[in-house]
């Protein structure tokens, strides 16, 4: 087997002073007063920044949901049974989830990617298969993924974000016990217990939810101790396929300049992965919503991040992604479509 | 002159236990952990109970953007000149600002309607005259509007919800100084100084933001004496034509059972009024975002509301409602498009 880790991709840097100083005058050309769309301005200031074009809009926007199984699943501690996650690729690909309903209205081309579920899935014009296993290994007793295994992963994700002409990608997950492998890493990377890293997720409570914060502090004890302190060695030891090709679509998105936008509280884990991998990818990352479930309030609020939404959600497939994208094409219909001060009859303020 | 005051129409109770039920059976039985979509299942539920149907959706939704003059502008006590109200009816006419090209990418039916606008407006298919008079008297030297205007003004926004054919109705405003008479009406309403309730509005700081506050608070403090405390009274003395016609429109939808999204600071002032008049409104009422602007924040605090959006906006005209729109819409495409645990194959949670 070989021991080669992952070698992230290159990213560009967004930082340009003279197309951040064009787009800043353009913005507060437009007839409004000025900051007067708030983070809508930000956002599409952000978009073009991205895109290193001025003219750069969103034409085409997809969103992939990357489906994996987990081992730790073994521990019991959720409250849904591992099948539901080849159950519920089934239905997002039948139209029937939240966030294949979403897409549709929303004219974002959607896909499945098959990361790693443990059943065998049939072929379908919406499902990319890049399975890399049928689950991960149980992090509560040893490493989720093989070296191997992990740098397949992340190199499926950046080959992902290779194929699509998308100007915008959203993200979102599903996979039965995901949340505690999001909980594992978000305690690695914050050098937190996992019990102050883990919540409800699908919906645990009680004794079940005492359980599962017991398993996942126990597991981030186990794996703190033989960590070698790389972002790769936490996704591999702690981390699921889907999480880990998330990771790889993020970079791989992001060195092709095309703005991510993180679903949750699991995408989100992906997503810090990826900056502790490549920190310039945090330029190219929307995130969409802080969603209910334990931690994440905090995790924005460590890492100095703002999430766009704030509406109790915490379903996940990318469901907060989609609603996040209609808010930044809509930041970016304004950028291209407004007339300006220059063009229109409108008297400019007499004094500020 | 009639002295007659305004007839608010009956609003029919939302409070229907049978349907609430059935609805709450039915968002429970989506595939998706229970309460997991969030706000997004409160606001189906909200709708639908507005509608009264269980096969309620969102076929047509449109937006009102309505604009008019102010007395008080003489008062300088704004950035922008009092031009900029009919200039700015012009470019949403035209297509040019931010409400018109966010209502054009989100499929809205948009109009303006010329509540009160100070000069002759051109015809144009977009445009409702509903003019009441050439801008309102300078309140804070007297009252706004006489009874039979203020009257006029609040019949003309029942008439316009009655005219519409649409599943849902944005509200917007368009009226230089208009911030003014809305921090007016909520010091009326809720017993405050007018320094407390007035912040910049378009963009007043410093010594010009200082003498709005001392403005708004002498206007107030004076009309607290002459108030006859209705709610009618409030907004004679201290509305504008478009903050009261903006009052019967949602007082006018709620009536037919249209839910109205409630933009931004001077919108949620008119809904505050139309509460006053007839409490039963609140239920078709969605307050789409909490602005910038100062004071809106503490409103929903103090009325124990919870807009939708938090997104720094502060423009109006209707910009936060459309974005509201777009979310009230997915949750029902979620509502009525989701596949159940009934339908398809999926394990439910196995203990709770």
């Amino acid at each position: 087997m070989s021991e080669l880790t992952f070698m992230a991709p290159a990213i560009p840097c967004c930082d340009n002073p003279e197309l951040k100083k064009s787009v800043q005058v353009h913005i507060d050309d437009l007839i409004k007063p000025k900051g007067s769309l708030g983070r809508l301005e930000e956002l599409a200031l952000q978009y073009i920044l991205c895109r290193g074009s001025r003219n750069s809009g969103i034409n085409k926007a997809c969103l992939y949901t990357f489906a994996g199984d987990h081992g730790i699943t073994r521990q019991k501690i959720t409250p849904y049974p591992p099948e539901v996650t080849a159950q519920m690729v089934l239905n997002m690909l039948s139209g029937g989830a939240a966030v294949s309903v979403m897409c549709r209205n929303a004219a974002i081309a959607y896909s499945v990617v098959d990361a790693g579920v443990a059943s065998d899935l049939p072929d379908h014009p919406l499902l990319l298969k890049r399975k890399i296993a049928p689950g991960t290994d149980d992090f509560s007793v040893g490493p989720a993924m093989t070296t191997d295994q992990c740098r397949n992963a992340l190199d499926a994700g950046v080959g992902i974000a290779a194929s699509t002409d998308a100007d915008i990608i959203g993200s979102g997950e599903m996979g039965i016990a995901n949340s505690a492998s999001a909980a594992a890493l978000y305690a690695l990377f914050l050098d937190l217990d996992g019990k102050e890293t883990t919540g409800a997720g699908t919906g645990a409570s009680g004794a079940l939810l005492e359980r599962k914060k017991e398993v996942v502090s126990g597991a981030v004890e186990f794996h703190r101790r033989e960590w070698d302190a790389t972002p790769f060695d936490a996704v591999r030891r702690c981390g699921g396929f889907e999480i880990a090709q998330l990771c790889g679509l993020m970079l791989g998105a992001a060195s092709r300049r095309v703005p991510v936008v993180v679903d949750g509280f699991i995408c989100s884990a992906a997503a810090l992965a990826a900056m502790r991998m490549e920190p310039g990818v945090a330029d190219y990352l929307f995130f969409s919503h802080v969603s209910e479930e334990h931690f994440h309030r905090s995790f924005f609020e460590k890492e100095n991040i703002r999430p766009i939404l704030d509406l109790g959600m915490r379903l996940g497939e990318g469901t907060g992604a989609v609603l996040a994208i209609q808010i930044i094409r809509q930041a970016l219909n304004c950028y291209h479509e407004m007339a300006t001060f220059g063009s229109a009859s409108v008297s400019r303020e007499s004094r500020e």
